[in-house]
C-alpha cells in the first residue's frame, strides 16, 4: 500500500480480533520499523517486546483488565530517559515515533492495533505490573502497549477538525 | 512507494537543498499526514503552520542561525498541553507522531527533511520568538520546524544498535 493511504488508513481499533496468530516474521517487521525511527541525537531510548506466547499474554491481560489486550499478539514499549541535548531528554518523543511507525506497518501488513498508554502509565501503575511480569529492571519503565491481530469487526474513525482549524500558511490562523 | 519502503529510507538529512519549491498540494497532503496521527483522546493538540514565503523564511532564518533551516519550505509544529486521560496530558505523544507522519509523507512524495525540536525549546527561546513572527499566541508553543525540500546531496544513515540489543520476544533481553 502506498504510504499516504496507509497513514489514511489507519484507525484506532477498539473492536475484537481474529483467533489467527500473528506470525513472527511479521512482529518482526513490525518491530523493525518501530527501530527505524529517528531518536533525539540518535539515543535510541526505546526498546520493545513482542509478547505471542499465549500463557504470558494471559498473564499480562490479568493486570491490564481491559478488551483492548485481547489480540493474538501484543508489542510492549520500553522506554529510558536518558539525557540527550544538554539535560533535555527526548525519550517520549523517541517513543511515540517508533509508536507510530509501527502502527503503519502492522496496517500495512493488514493488522489493526491501538496505542494504548493512559491506561498503562496512569495511577494503578500498570506499566510496572506488566513490566515484572516481563522481566524489565527497574531503571526501565513500560509505557504502552500495541495490540497486534486481525481485525473481526468493522473499522471505525473519530471526528477530527477540519483542515483550516489545524493547519495554515505563513501565519498563524491565516491562509496567505 | 510502500510503507514500509518509505520508513526504512527516511533519514534525518541535514545537507543542502535544491532551490526548487515545494508545490502548495505537497504542503498540503503532508500537512494532512501530520494531523491524521492519532492524539490522546482525540484532543488534536497539534497545530501546523506551513511557511513558503520567501521574506518570512528570511525572517525565521535569522532567528534559527541554522543551515536546517535553509529549505524552500517549513512546517513549524504548534502544540498546547490540554489535559487528556485525568491530568494527563499527551500533547508531546501527539505531536511526535504527527511529525512522524509528516517525515514519511514528505519522504514519499520526493522530499527530505528533519525533526528540528532541540535547537528550538532551548535556552534560546528561539521557538517564541518564532512564533511571534508567526503571530502563534502566547498559549500555545512552537515546539519544532521541519525543513522540506529537494535533497541536493546524498542521504547519510546514523548507525543503529543490532535488533537483537533493543527488541526481544516474550521477556526483556530474551529470545523465546
Amino acid at each position: 500500500m502506498g504510504t499516504l493511504d496507509t497513514i489514511k488508513g489507519r484507525t484506532s481499533y477498539r473492536g475484537a480480533y481474529k483467533d489467527a496468530g500473528v506470525p513472527r516474521e511479521d512482529l518482526i517487521t513490525i518491530m523493525e520499523a518501530g527501530l527505524a525511527a529517528p531518536s533525539g541525537c540518535n539515543k535510541q531510548t526505546t526498546s520493545l517486546i513482542a509478547v505471542d506466547d499465549p500463557a504470558l499474554l494471559e498473564k499480562l491481560r490479568n493486570v491490564i483488565q481491559s478488551k483492548l489486550a485481547d489480540a493474538p499478539a501484543m508489542i510492549c514499549i520500553l522506554t529510558q530517559a536518558i539525557p540527550a541535548y544538554g539535560d533535555t531528554c527526548f525519550h517520549v518523543q523517541d517513543y511515540s515515533a517508533a509508536i507510530q511507525n509501527m502502527l503503519l506497518a502492522a496496517v500495512e501488513l493488514g493488522y489493526q492495533s491501538c496505542w494504548v498508554e493512559g491506561q498503562v502509565t496512569g495511577a494503578d501503575a500498570i506499566g510496572r505490573k506488566m513490566a515484572d511480569i516481563l522481566g524489565v529492571p527497574a531503571d526501565t519503565e513500560l509505557v504502552c502497549f500495541l495490540p497486534i491481530g486481525i481485525a473481526a469487526d468493522a473499522l471505525k474513525y473519530v471526528t477530527k477538525k477540519p483542515f483550516g482549524e489545524r493547519a495554515w500558511f505563513n501565519g498563524f490562523r491565516t491562509g496567505a
